[in-house]
């Protein structure tokens, strides 16, 4: 069997009973590790779990599927994925594999931000599509997530914006040159994601378009950042982009 | 200290490790009891967190809060929620109240039929707004979810449709004579739900409109019919709902 344990947003006891118990009697246990971090690392799972865990970057998941469904027909290996199993694409790809190859699988459910969001207070009924705030580089800066917070606004939604994160990524030329060597983590704060945004409405005023009012309220979901026990936390976070973003209108959307 | 403790969506053991131990720790413990069920009853989660449970029905939490909150700034008070606490609006007034009455609160997220909706392989990301298919009366057919649904369709976006449910409600007689005598539990079926659908495309037909092929995925959220740890039960209620939403379409729209 194959089981997608949801870890949920906080510490290791953030974990469900069901997913510990499934952990801990499993013969192989994954940690997806490039979706989503936790705020505790690897060892601090393991030894509240009691398992050793073994580290599912990009490359395993994706190039190397089979080898996680290894003889999962005739025994118990678990996939633990930090929030919901099914927020990334990635993981409907490793159960369609699993169906695939005729190996059954259950899913254990947790919080995902996509509902956790809820705790800052704007009804989750109310959110139109969610967008992810990609890291710009020189030669790419796109615009969409704009339009899609644009469109929801005038559909009355708010709109979750999920910030960027990059790990054991390769940069362009190593990428090119096919050399395994990977840049050190980054995740996506607050403020670069507002400095984005407020240069994509500079860009919208320039070519004569007038954007209008967009409220934005932005949880950090990043593991330097974000601590979940600690709701204040998101509200200060909350409160900043939400500050920006008004000044932003008043100033007649110049940079704040 | 106010508790807000999410139960997940499935049986006693999907709550969190954390939220076990807040659950053992606290004075009084409240279990909400009218937004949403669990497969399992009270009876059975007191055995399984080793505590007595207070029921709190719609009457408890709106109009006798305080009794709730009653000596929380003193000792720990839990509050469980099937799913995630901030998935109903009525949790979000708990907190302010606890706020205004200077009490501290925490929140213990679960996964939510808002993020869970994922296992049926259609991406969270391409969520639209989240709509409530209520149950019609003989003088009260609101149409709106159907609107909404239509509009997210048009933004290319699915729709999560939630079944109405109705536990420990007054007729409207025994409301107006304040009579406090309640009619007995309904959940709505998708069978129930689809043929609400059909009803407002046959109305809309009949005045002239073409609504356009809707394909709507809808996930049973209620106790008799709803499993999580069988999510082949998903699968059939999705397909269900699918096959009916497609044969209306290719019948021009008319019952099937």
């Amino acid at each position: 069997m194959l089981y997608l344990v949801g870890l949920g947003l906080g510490d290791a006891k953030d974990i469900t009973v069901k997913g510990l118990e499934v952990v801990r009697r499993c013969h192989r246990v994954y940690l997806e590790a490039y979706t989503s971090v936790l705020t505790v690392g690897k060892e601090a799972l393991e030894e509240f779990y009691g398992k050793e865990l073994l580290l599912a970057d990009r490359e395993t998941v994706e190039q190397e599927a089979d080898s996680i469904l290894k003889d999962a027909d005739v025994c118990d290996v678990a996939f633990l994925v930090v929030g919901d199993p099914f927020g990334a694409t990635t993981h409907c790809d490793l159960v369609l594999r699993a169906v695939q190859l005729g190996i059954p699988y259950q899913v254990i459910h947790n919080a995902s931000i996509m509902n956790a969001v809820g705790c800052c207070g704007l009804q989750l009924y109310n959110f139109g599509e969610t967008v992810s705030v990609v890291f710009w580089t020189d030669t790419w800066k796109p615009e969409s997530f704009f339009d899609k917070i644009t469109k929801n606004r005038q559909n009355g939604m708010h709109t979750l914006c999920l910030l960027d994160i990059k790990v054991k990524e390769q940069s362009l030329e190593n990428l090119m040159r096919g050399r395994k060597i990977y840049e050190p983590p980054r995740y996506m704060s607050v403020n670069q994601a507002a400095e984005q945004l407020l240069d994509i409405i500079q860009n919208r005023r320039l070519q004569g378009e007038e954007p209008g009012t967009i409220i934005i309220a932005m949880l950090l979901f990043a593991a330097s950042q974000f601590s979940f026990s600690d709701e204040s936390l998101n509200s200060t976070a909350f409160l900043f982009i939400l500050a920006a973003c008004w000044s932003a209108a008043e100033d007649g959307f110049g940079r704040v």
